[in-house]
């Protein structure tokens, strides 16, 4: 029998590469698709071809998204400073300048674009809202509203053939969870990348939101990141 | 005092240049947002720049948007026909190949972002459910579903500071309804361009059915196009 289709979404990162290899375990024939949004961490594009190559997807499908013309976000505005050294208790409050307008928005939209395009009904996104920096496009409402968009969005919504589903598998496991599942499923984390705000050569700065969120998941993981951050 | 902000997506099409003079009348501050997305129809873009100027927006963004590279339409792959001379009947009956997937969803996620930035609540988009050429994403079911899911998405929405509306004031109109209206507003409409599948020179075709709709509503108008098409 032929492999059902999953768009996934892979930047390159811890949560998105577990997600990737989950999506790969429940038996789909996987479609990663990476989206340049002129982020400061560009780096983690070379890490998402790395882990394309690894989980052996059947398209990576590259593409320039304009959110820096837009701006409004610490990641595309080089004079908004990304926030650096916050404690858990400040990460839970409000929404922090790494938000990115409408982001995970625009980048389902081109992953429901593809998915028909492909004739696949499944999207996988690494969305988490428990270990995560409080973005309102991280929560299950929103995910919840944008499956219910799709049906009524796409030729294949109408016509009833179709009923897109947008698989969530991280939503609700802390970053320790995400990352104990991830070595069970044989991920060499040491080939994703997760820093907002890389230093020279790419290396994790190991004090903004994301390092610390990575580096506090594997402490209670009780596992050391290959990436020694 | 201060004129609200609006973003309006401008194609350079005779309904969003109305949908721009409409949001104008209005009183709006506009900000004109066009996007680019590999459309055989380039030659529009020479026309939102136009009206964009002539309308005295602003702010004109253009962005290019990867939707080719996405494929699956008659408007982005040149190996898929334009279908042509098609009878009202026929293009009541389905989805035709003109079809995009999810453009309108991107192009409404890409508004959303610019609208967070700029502080604006209120985006216009110039979709017409009545003489249209049937695509699901220019209902009004979408347009709400889309308004629903942006005040979920964002951070203005989640702060509760923030409503965001989708004005679609076309949505009701027949074609020539909305040319009367526009003359009304002193557009002139020979700057705008409507056809999907241009001759040499940006020409309209005559026979797709962009010309056909244009061409039955200046028609029922009792006016003549100033393109002369």
């Amino acid at each position: 029998m032929e492999k059902p289709k999953a768009v996934v979404l892979v930047s390159g990162g811890l949560d998105s590469t577990t997600c990737l290899a989950m999506a790969r375990a429940r038996g789909f024939e996987l479609y990663a698709l990476t989206l340049f949004y002129g982020q400061r961490h560009r780096v983690e594009l070379k890490a998402a071809r790395k882990v394309a190559r690894v989980y052996g997807v059947k398209k990576h499908l590259e593409l320039e998204v304009p959110l820096a013309a837009i701006g409004g976000s610490a990641l595309t505005d080089s004079r908004i400073k990304v926030p650096k050294q916050r404690s858990p208790r400040e990460m839970g409050k409000g929404i922090p300048p790494t938000y990115v307008p409408a982001r995970n928005t625009v980048f389902l939209s081109l992953a429901l674009a593809w998915a028909e395009t492909l004739g696949s009904q499944d999207i996988f996104i690494g969305v988490n809202a428990l270990d995560y920096s409080g973005y309102p496009d991280c929560r299950p409402e929103f995910i919840r509203a944008f499956e219910r968009l799709a049906r009524l969005a796409t030729r294949k919504g109408v016509e009833g053939k179709w009923k897109l589903k947008i698989h969530t598998p991280l939503l609700r496991m802390s970053k320790s969870q995400i990352i104990k599942a991830g070595l069970k499923l044989g991920i060499r984390y040491g080939l994703t990348h997760s820093c907002y705000d890389p230093l020279p050569k790419g290396r994790p700065c190991g004090r903004c939101d994301s390092c610390l969120l990575r580096a506090k998941g594997f402490r209670e993981a009780g596992r050391k990141d290959p990436l020694g951050a």
